[in-house]
């Protein structure tokens, strides 16, 4: 039953029955919150091993140096070898940090700003702007916004953003740089496609001090069986010499503990040692203790791997939850579309134009917390009005199938509504 | 014997009976390090039973908040309740960061480049200059370096820095701030009177803009039973409504685990807004477990001073080293001074005018590294050549005492070098 097909009479009775529903759902006084990329007390039950102090040893790293103390800018030996393996680097490579990847992002862009990126500072340079893959990462925007930095959308599709309007707009030497996740993309799932990561490679920017922010926070977050792969970007960056121009960073927040793991970048020599040169003025090293209980307690990529189809168990029915849902009230009704990502930790849910904000409004009335309609776009202006992130991670199975059955409702009384004028 | 009233023949025969027993060291092939403020690893020892996971207990904090959990900005409420008591403040003036309260001055610092504090950003203005208490601490002088701001020496004595300077200085509006640590100050030990408290707190800077970064990184670090006290800065700027030109930091580095402690900062309301403004960009928030081990383990303040108590009873001895062989080895010669710090890290050696450099090398060339000279001043040019920064905490009492016979062997030598001319 497409809704569009209805007569405004059948669609004056549809909206009558759905808000019947609504209010009694609305009287039950919910509190459900499907807001941000959290994992749920059962993910995070699965690693407290990692707190047993006997993993420490005698604090010693595989160096030698005494963990506990002062000392070692970059990252304990075991810990850049785990992440080496990861971003499939040189452990020279790889820097790593405290407990998170938007902080090394956040230093980033800050250092970029007032040292520059091999060129004048970018705070010196008026108007410049960054390309942002929509729909894309509130907090990635956030960065952009606060630092002044303009921020122009490229559309994504199922292999990732427009290669060609990318290649358009990098000709303006006032554009910087791109930001995005390259896999298991937020909020879309979407990984990157092999073209679309050499086309990434290929960039021939007009500005000198182009940098992609390869944000892959989702490198290791399979959800089904079947496996995204992303091409290695600083491999295919060789054939091209433009290993400079990325700045590849992860974290272990979704593999270990969110606000308690360990993060990493990986980039160029140059640009490692000019990180480096920033580093041993802001600090004297990261929590290197944190470093060794992550290193000893995954071991290898196989062990984080092998860690991740325990979250995968997890995650997987409450994916599947919200699909199912989707599928039996949304589909075929023309008011909605959404993504079937095989990993990260977001469903993307576009529904009938000009209907995300009262949609969210709606839920929210009833009690279910959705990340803020426009947050996936920059200024939060989502163009269209009609793409919501769906996080399905932080609620119980039993709540998100609640909060999930509200949403259908809402988004189908905000479009009937938007039909009805 | 003052060495200056030797005769020329006498110092000759005297350097020539140094430098023999100088040779003998050499010849030993010594690997001494006293050149950083590092604890030793008896020190490190006393808080191992902070990494008992019992003390996580349900992994929640007092707030009901799970801790493995992204969340809470600016610290869980039993961390902020701590350094509330720390510092002497409003639980609301507090926030809790990461491991290192230099990182937290760095950002800070970033942060009135790129936005200014309260007026135009310090990066766009041209000029500016910090004033620095001398001597003082490397990495202070490496931030401000880095960042292009001009430095201005005052001069300390026993009291703290030479006020009527800092009143004089402060007229010029490019006079941005004033970066020290109050109370056992790096390297000198010294604590800031009342007076020279008071004296900060009434400052009238012309710029609008000016902040006095208030490193107490030493707030809890005893070594004698004679206690420091300081005036609580809050406190004394109340009296003359300069609440917000104070950036108050510390750290746990130095009671706990170095690079895996916990730090944190107060300020006036308004400065905690500006700051959460920025952090809320930066990081989703700072590791919570770590927090909530460090809450647990030491309760309150008065958990800290009886930690404290164990800190000293083994930084003591080697305090005591290092000054008794002063006063056997140089006391009364003429060629060296030095300070008898309550507490801190450091002791401050004065050696005969323009031999700080070759002392060091020669300690060098006999195994024995310490911290640089000049290291101790704005862009390591110590104006006299004459202080080194002497930190006992690291090497072993014996390897302490051996260190320190060389060094004031050499402090001997190369006064007599220079007085040979």
């Amino acid at each position: 039953m497409n809704i569009q097909n209805l007569s405004r009479e059948q669609l004056c009775e549809r909206l009558a029955a759905l808000t019947e529903k609504y209010n009694s759902y609305k009287a039950l006084g919910l509190k459900l919150d499907m807001s941000r990329g959290k994992p749920g007390t059962d993910q995070l039950e699965i690693t407290n091993g990692m707190l047993d102090p006997a993993l420490l040893g005698n604090y010693k790293a595989s160096n030698g140096f005494d963990v506990r103390n002062y000392g070692i800018l970059d990252g304990i030996p075991e810990c850049k070898s785990l992440f080496a393996e990861i971003f499939g680097v040189n452990e020279d490579n790889v820097i790593v940090f405290g407990n998170a990847s938007l902080t090394i992002m956040y230093d980033y862009i800050a250092q970029c700003m007032i040292f520059g990126a091999g060129a004048e500072p970018w705070a010196a340079q008026s108007g410049i702007k960054f390309l942002c893959p929509v729909p894309g990462y509130d907090r990635h925007f956030g960065i952009l916004e606060h630092f002044g930095i303009e921020m122009i959308n490229v559309p994504t599709d199922s292999n990732g953003p427009d290669m060609d309007m990318i290649d358009e707009l990098i000709k303006d030497e006032k554009v910087k740089g791109i930001i995005c996740v390259p896999m298991y993309s937020n909020p879309t799932g979407i990984t990157y496609s092999d073209e679309t990561v050499r086309r990434f490679a290929a960039l021939k920017p007009a500005a000198k001090d182009f940098r992609v922010i390869w944000d892959n926070a989702y490198c290791v977050h399979h959800v089904t069986d079947n496996h995204d792969k992303l091409v290695n970007i600083f491999e295919a960056a060789k054939e091209f010499g433009s290993e400079d121009i990325f700045i590849e960073v992860t974290s272990t927040s979704k593999i270990s503990f969110p606000g308690a793991g360990v993060s990493a970048l990986a980039a160029s020599d140059a640009n490692i040692a000019a990180i480096k040169k920033r580093m041993t003025i802001q600090t004297i090293g990261y929590d290197k203790i944190n470093m060794l209980r992550h290193a000893n307690y995954f071991k290898n990529l196989d062990g984080i791997k092998k860690h991740m189809l325990r979250h995968a168990e997890i995650l997987k029915p409450k994916f599947d939850a919200v699909l199912s849902a989707f599928e039996n009230n949304l589909a075929g009704k023309g008011i909605a579309e959404w993504t079937n990502p095989n990993g990260g930790y977001f469903i993307s849910l576009d529904v009938y134009e000009g209907c995300a904000k009262r949609t969210v409004a709606l839920c929210k009335e009833a009690g279910v917390t959705l990340t803020g309609a426009g947050a996936t776009y920059p200024y939060g202006k989502d163009p269209e009005d009609k793409n919501i992130r769906i996080a399905p991670t932080f609620p119980s199975r039993d709540e998100l199938c609640k909060a999930v059955e509200i949403l259908c409702l809402c988004v189908e009384i905000a479009a009937i509504e938007k039909i009805l004028g």
